[in-house]
């Protein structure tokens, strides 16, 4: 158990009014009880309480490797697990419930429970904890993301080739990251060419790279359990003049968004200063996402960069810069960086440069 | 869209009283409609209603690379997308929800619409669907496990070799899956030599065979998005006189319940009869798991081959049937088959030989 990170989601759940937390998240319950588990379909819930008496549900499948400094309740496939679990919430005022929790387990505990009991979503108590990283964390996340920015060099060697598809150049990247110490990808990766750059999603197929296009590397990788993630945009062989002004425009957007993170501003602001100067370019609609997103264990955590979040920045906060502009049936942008926020500014963790570059 | 399936759907909501079904999982989306989509956090929903207006619902980040004939809702992640959904769902008097629906969208949607609507687990009327294979799935069904069966042919090959760690062995596998026409494992394959034979979700780690050790090898194939899973365990250079009773005895109770599928049996029965011999040959706790799962699109769908599950027994089901012995520090035996039941009996999926093997 880390004590120390348990005690803060605890205060949280005193400040919210929430006496009984349902933690489902195998992330979020790893961060908390140093336990990883992949359940699978199973119920898997860590129960903490406002009175200092945690339990951890675990089925007789699950294997636990070391001993818990917590209660546990082993249950087997054939028991009727939801109703041990409501047994352990029958004098609970406010129950918080995991953002991810399933529908098949919540709207059977619900049926279970006195119906003076309220439920609410409750994973905001871990979340918040999360969103800053302690020192140990972010060691780690600096380190992903050395290793990304070696990597990603590799990548546009690769593509700058010409003679791999989206697919072939994707499927080298993990055993790159490998020889570079991390364990492997933290998602799959975007390689995208020309037009499919518009598709923010875009899964490599077998599509060549043709001169003139734009090319969307977006890549992250896992080290000792924290992701990287940045997207670099190059051209292959040659660059038009309004392609040109594009990049030009996505660039000022990152740089002038990463300029002004500190602590005390606000997410939607910062989001709000890259896309005023996207949209004095000439791009709305083609700025389709929020500007970034929390990242740390998992490669988008609790956290947008996005007119919806108001939220002040704070120290030790871990998040993606990512402004990009997508026309569709021609050819997209994407840069983005993580920065780390620090006591007066931000360290950003991607050293890559984000100059135009012409390869092949 | 699939006509078909989504009126079988609609006969099963009407049946249990559900005028508007929330679908989210995105392997049923697909099946109904013939759309893949991998929404992340985003919510992904396709809203069926009994009065044939069906509706899906979509973030503009998702690409669609096809027309889709029905009603499509466009949302931005800065919209209110889930009041967007309530709007259509304002005069529902039966609302099913998906059982993978994260609590974040249930709770969130449960506090938007009013009082008088009730909502209740409605992925049954899909799963219930699914779980009959029609003609075509069938067949990809077959040949993804005759590709299984090919495949661990090679994979025992290997561990009899005895040089290979039980992680290198199970990197393997997605080349040789490969190399037969499959697209990719299915699942991450399970390779435990000894005593890692207990732990019945192992991953495979650095640990090398002994002679004497059993090894289980439990694994599978997609091939054109449908699932293969068995597991066969041999015996590194010699079989002691315990284990070899115990084999034999996971062995009988593999082949008896498979002897006695056929359309009208319960699964629950199933399940006991393979219980009830190993019960015999001493041993309860140490088979700590339902004797199947369904199987399809995903490796483990709705529905059990346990004491839980009394649904009668239809033909086009696939499931499968893995009956295990697992002894704490000692070793481990599991046998699995998946099965296809047919008019009149059913149809054995995998034809590796089930007989005791020692190999090294």
């Amino acid at each position: 158990m880390n004590q120390k990170r348990i005690n803060s989601v605890l205060e949280q759940m005193q400040k919210r009014g929430i006496d009984h937390l349902i933690i489902s998240d195998p992330s979020s319950i790893d961060y908390l009880i140093d336990y990883q588990n992949q359940p699978g379909e199973r119920m898997y819930v860590l129960l903490l309480s406002l009175d200092g008496s945690h339990t951890l549900f675990l089925n007789n499948l699950f294997y636990l490797d070391k001993e818990l400094d917590l209660d546990i309740v082993w249950y087997s496939d054939t028991d009727d697990y939801v109703q041990i679990l409501a047994d352990h919430l029958q004098d609970a005022n406010c129950i918080g419930v995991d953002k991810f929790w399933p529908a098949k387990f919540l709207l059977t505990l619900m049926s279970l429970i006195n119906d003076e009991s309220c439920f609410e979503l409750g994973s905001i108590c871990v979340d918040y904890v999360r969103m800053k990283k302690d020192e140990e964390e972010q060691k780690l996340m600096i380190k992903a993301s050395q290793i990304n920015d070696l990597a990603v060099d590799q990548m546009i060697e690769l593509v700058g080739l010409g003679k791999y598809s989206e697919k072939e150049v994707s499927e080298k990247l993990a055993d790159i990251y490998k020889s570079l110490g991390s364990d492997d990808n933290s998602f799959l990766p975007i390689v995208a060419y020309g037009k499919n750059c518009a598709d923010n999603h875009h899964v490599g197929d077998a599509a060549m790279v043709k001169a003139g296009d734009s090319i969307i590397i977006d890549m992250g990788c896992l080290y000792h359990g924290y992701c990287s993630d940045m997207t670099r945009t190059v051209f292959y062989k040659e660059v038009s003049d309004e392609h040109r002004r594009v990049y030009e425009l996505v660039k000022k957007a990152n740089e002038a968004a990463e300029a002004m993170i500190k602590p005390g501003v606000k997410l939607c602001d910062i989001d709000k200063c890259a896309r005023d100067i996207i949209k004095e370019g000439g791009f709305v609609a083609e700025f389709n996402h929020r500007l970034g997103h929390f990242i740390g264990r998992d490669v988008h955590e609790y956290g947008d960069v996005s007119a919806n979040f108001d939220l002040e920045v704070e120290e030790g906060m871990v998040f993606s810069i990512e402004p990009g502009v997508y026309i569709q049936g021609d050819f997209g942008v994407r840069i983005e960086d993580l920065v780390l926020v620090t006591k007066d500014g931000c360290k950003v963790l991607n050293s890559y440069s984000k100059d135009l570059k012409i390869v092949g």
